[in-house]
């Protein structure tokens, strides 16, 4: 499991992702919580609707990137959110970057460049794919909620979860969101 | 959970595709299997990665009905392969066509569009989402088998599994994976 | 996996009833639930409990048909309810009477007809465990809500889960059922 | 949860069976094992199929016996085989009639008298349903082998497990299963 | 699986002790129970952290017995509390310790030796155990709550629960846990 | 969850150990994966059993070095050996120590202490427990592959778990187990 050579190789290990749950949700008693696969199928379907209703987003591009932004996560689990202020800036950066160029066999070149857009945040669909990743998080935590947890609070506690990066559509996405959820708590 | 009238309603309900599991790896008794929306994301990647080595295929457009080609899923369940034989034929299509039409809201139009382009399989890229749902069907039973799994044989019998869709790109990969696993079986 | 000819060809596929899951808990998010072969066995259970304080029910029987309910199961999966409003009429009862026809290999014939008799639900019997079905379904609603799953209430609403089929002693638990609910609620 | 006066009572604690996991698969590392609800309503079958081949058995009767076997479990736990050696004899059966006897309400009477016939092993129905208690077990190890399970073989060496208490029918399938275990094994 | 002889032997049986589930848990519908050797290791845990802040405990000796405290687990299940009113007195513990006996190998006399002092709860190590294990189950409970797990309640009004076994620390734990939890449930 | 201020913070945040599997395991399809505290238990106990054979290892020293081995990962999740590529040297011991500053509370310093003198391997006691981690990893992958796991080889040709840190009686275990393996291999 170093450096995949075919297509066959990455194919092979990518069913693996299924398997590498995103920590956030253990970490808080959520069962069987959501694979990073799941998340990404997810990430490119909310990418696909919204990008037709924003005129500067390409579509293709944008499911491109929301497809890899969590690739390299089949070699380094989830680094769950806590955990990132116990590293120095860029240590994850940089080994997802390094994880990419090892794994994605023939598709490293385009693998590579989508995700250093995707970091850089600066074209549209850099950003649109940035703020459906988050916007992803709060569905599936209210979806958990609507279920019975109840350890998830502290999410909609966090600025950072709601960030509509310029975007209109996801931020009313996001208020709509939270009117739904304060009318279920009631 | 009737007609979704917003995007919001389609977003929260489709979450719930990761809990719809892959019936044909439950009844043979694999533990933990794949979700709709894990084999979902797969097909998507498959489909990306194989657009880009044939010619006639839009990438986009080829991942655009990857995404949604199981979205009815959500409401139906999975049926089993062996439970087609018992509905009469087409029973299973009009019904994800009703789905698709009451449970997508203000997407509808399209993602009804892109499945029924898949389900006539002409042009190119209906016809690289046919053969890559096989594709990743037989790559994960490859990898359910080289963890543990010994009750996936019949899979490997069925040339249903081994359609090509007129594309070498996919044949070589089906050759390669054979060519692998016979590897591990000795 | 097609038609058994032996009891223990049958015998063999019915171990698998235990991984067809109650679709209605999975789409809701309970955590670990039901199989087909535990609310089998409740149901069973029930019609038993519940026979001895009816004179026109002759246990046995009525223990039969519960046995038998939902063994079509093991080919098609459980179907969720909101899936059933996309097939046309019978389509779900015709498909399962030929999977019985075909899986219950030498028991067939007395499958079938307990089958028959129990969706015509004119007997005593065929009538007590129609409602049987739909109690054990409240019974358990009611047990996962009192384990903390929030997603459950609709189940409340809905008439078609609290018919009594003619039957005081049946109508009895309902309401104390709905009374012990209440209580816990407050 | 002491003595249940009522049968709602009852019922709804009998939900948790279905939580219950045979301790033999557990120790040996089956994943997502039978529960003791799916191990009885598998009893129940095989003693409703086999019931009509012979003559003596009341079918009827037998099914009861079988649903209210291992009812005391949802007190007690399933007890691990091995941890019979190191209890004194007839403490087991005497923790479980105490079990019945609180846990049953209204049927405390009915379910305690099966329970003590199925021990007594002397009708007819009581040793069917000793065989079918075995009989299940073999075919569920039977069918978790051929699913890739790898650490039951012991039990294929216990005769204990191959007792058919005198019902040619038993030691027929019996023959049958081994039959086709063997011929898995190639 | 009967006596151990070498070392070897005892410590792959052990590693079973993680499927081994706390069940307790179980009968309450908490999802992913915790095991044996969870509960285990937060015992120790506990022991060690306790016991740098009482003058008369022996660290060493506390994580020792802390260590073994439910070894015999691996063969007999966790028997639920509700069980032990349906088994003579002693009878649990005479398993036990014949368990013990057996399964330990060459360290058989030593963990004999720690689980008598255990019982015994004479020594302040071993009453820091005992207070360890009662506090343990209480921490875990509060965080499933935390979680989303509601049919735990129980275990707050009983007082076997909450015994301090004579060391100020336990007292004051218990306190601050449960002013804690008042504190969420508000 | 940042800065523990209290022991019973600590405690509480430590239950979550339960649920941070190894991914080790998780990425090579073992169901039902061992956890980080699952894991930590048998490392005490290995040391614990080992400490008593070899003079030189004060036990109750090893088993706290044991106890707190892996503390850290209650926030940074199991790093997969094959990510360790990925970062930079010293980059997951650095993470690992600024988390049980903030992690551990009042007994930050103690842990921190036990944490360094494991990294440094130079004491006894932290040389011992590392060979029990080793050994711990390779006493499970046997029994998984017992238990029916396929995808473990790559465990047994990797010569660093294999390392005895000097003491014969490490040797010895790993040469019975991989003399028990081969032959069960047969």
């Amino acid at each position: 499991m170093r450096r995949n050579e075919t297509l066959l190789e990455l194919l092979l290990e990518l069913q693996t992702l299924d398997r590498v749950p995103r920590m956030g949700y253990v970490l808080r008693g959520v069962p069987d919580p959501e694979s990073i696969s799941e998340h990404s199928w997810h990430v490119v379907f909310l990418a696909w609707a919204l990008a037709a209703r924003i005129d500067e987003v390409d579509p293709g591009r944008a499911m491109e990137i929301a497809l890899i932004h969590d690739l390299a996560e089949v070699r380094t689990g989830d680094l769950p959110m806590v955990a990132k202020r116990y590293f120095v800036d860029g240590a994850k950066e940089d080994a997802e970057s390094s994880v990419v160029d090892e794994l994605a066999g023939p598709l490293a070149g385009r693998a590579g460049d989508l995700l250093a857009e995707y970091r850089a945040a600066e074209t549209p669909e850099a950003r649109l794919v940035k703020a459906c990743d988050k916007l992803q998080l709060m569905l599936k935590v209210a979806v958990y909620e609507r279920w019975g947890a109840r350890g998830l609070t502290e999410f909609w506690d966090n600025p950072d979860n709601f960030r509509d990066y310029g975007f209109p559509v996801v931020r009313e996405l996001y208020e709509e969101l939270c009117a739904a959820r304060a009318e279920w708590l009631k």
